[in-house]
């Protein structure tokens, strides 16, 4: 029955690699959506948070999208990120992601004014829904107050869900909030996928899609390996599974999590470009990524195929 | 001798008026920038925060820059926004305004991760000069936290001012936090504008070269009247004509003051279309618009000139 479902797994806001000059690294770029994909993950989020997606050009990101397709991933398989501050420039960017076929777009609300009026957000997503103009357009509301400063309340979700049945199809939840998840999961119809593999098990019986996860950049098969067997029926191997992914995912949540990662990619792969970060991130250092690659591979039995 | 500085005075963080579809009003912005200078403004800062600059698309800001100096504004005179989340935007914007002979830009820190470390914003503003490129630019930082969520504390600004004394030559502080003002006014040669004319005269006192303020657009011959006052000496004159422009500020600050300032406009210019805002931020009613005009002209003399 699930299996019928689009895009039901897990996915990963995938890691920008960055050259020394800070360029896109392309082809460590393809390479790592390939991998992420190979090792369990039913989808991309390219240009999430992890992705340091707000550090990253307008025509950057179009254009690393456009070769991450011509590479051979599906665009079906792809939900990347579209949000910006303003309305114009977030339309051209949905409207690119929609035009290249990809299955959806990840949209912030506006995150620049703060405390604005629920109203104010609702005619936001209705002015760019117009905008795109395109039938074929499903949005993902990207709730993640903790980092943009400007989240998307339950009742909202639900009145855009309501208004655009068929556009605003869903939501990112990385609040972090398990009442906010929860309550998310409670609007009828709406694909909800959490925005972390801690609360994993519970949002999947009370219907989640699936997780877009931070860590399924360097974990998707182990997350990847809880939803298959959750869905196999085995509810206590599943639990079981879950513990260990959890633990993995609070060990990686200890540190700045996208300079962690861009390390243990760095170390796994002999490539130090992996550990190259825009600012105003700062890269993690060779030897505290060595302490925590240890805790990995002793833990977890992390490696890293090349 | 303080004739003898440029941009000294008060400076209107230019408000952008929209058409009924949320087209700029080019019509609108440029007749509204000539009265802010005829009123008393020394310069105008476009695309600050309350421009809405953030709700702007990239194109749209450069376009109408273009066009208000083309009107016959001085470059010379324009202290342009330009900050977004990443260097690449940010560079063009700002190399942009240079190539356009602006006075100076006004430059946000990268505001969609928070509570990033110091040396990442050195990296980004060191990166953002680097990649303009142009011995002719001027940045003002623009530390306006609780907006945009991202500050520049002191010593990073002093230490900036330092490494690049030619090129970070002053400050914007719409905190509101007197402390930090008088901090930033203790750093050597820094020229520093408060966000706000509450401090004005305490701030011009330790050596402010003027006020960045979004009542100018409004306000600028009352604001200006105190610079005035206060350089021709006559500092108990000045402390009066400030309490009033203070008590001007507060009751306009009491309302939001961006769709506040625009229906007074509208119902100034009896141009309806000033009255609007781009979401997320909403417009403010027309009854509640009377009601504070009606304070403004009655314990103001609040007019604007047509």
């Amino acid at each position: 029955m699930t299996d019928s479902l689009p895009l039901r797994g897990v996915i990963a806001p995938t890691l920008t690699p960055f050259n020394d000059d800070l360029s896109i690294a392309e082809d460590l770029y393809i390479s790592h959506a390939k991998r992420c994909l190979a090792d369990g993950c039913v989808g991309l989020a390219p240009f999430g948070t992890t992705s340091e997606a707000l550090s990253v050009g307008m025509d950057e990101r179009m254009d690393m999208l456009e070769k991450l397709i011509a590479s051979g991933v599906a665009a079906d398989k792809l939900i990347p990120g579209t949000g910006l501050t303003n309305l114009p420039d977030t339309i051209r960017l949905t409207r690119h992601a929609v035009s290249l076929g990809c299955a959806g777009t990840l949209t912030l609300p506006p995150f620049y004014f703060k405390d604005v009026p629920d109203q104010g957000l609702y005619d936001h997503f209705r002015r760019l829904i117009e905008g795109v103009a395109d039938d074929r357009l499903r949005m993902y509301l990207y709730h993640i107050p903790q980092v943009s400063g400007v989240g998307i309340p339950v009742p909202l979700v639900r009145r855009l869900h309501e208004d655009f049945p068929g556009t605003i199809v869903g939501v990112k939840d990385s609040s972090g909030v398990w009442e906010n998840t929860a309550g998310l999961l409670g609007i009828e119809g709406l694909i909800v996928y959490p925005g972390s593999e801690l609360p994993l098990i519970e949002a999947l019986e009370l219907g989640a899609r699936g997780v877009i996860s931070a860590t399924a950049n360097i974990n998707a098969g182990g997350i990847a390996k809880v939803i298959k067997t959750f869905d196999g029926g085995d509810k206590a191997a599943a639990a079981k599974l879950h513990e260990t992914v959890k633990k993995f995912r609070l060990t990686v949540q200890g540190y700045a999590p996208i300079p962690a990662q861009k390390r243990m990619l760095a170390l796994a792969s002999r490539d130090a470009r992996w550990a190259n970060v825009r600012p105003p991130l700062l890269p993690m250092s060779v030897a505290d990524g060595q302490a925590l690659a240890d805790i990995l591979a002793g833990e977890f039995g992390f490696r890293l195929a090349a």
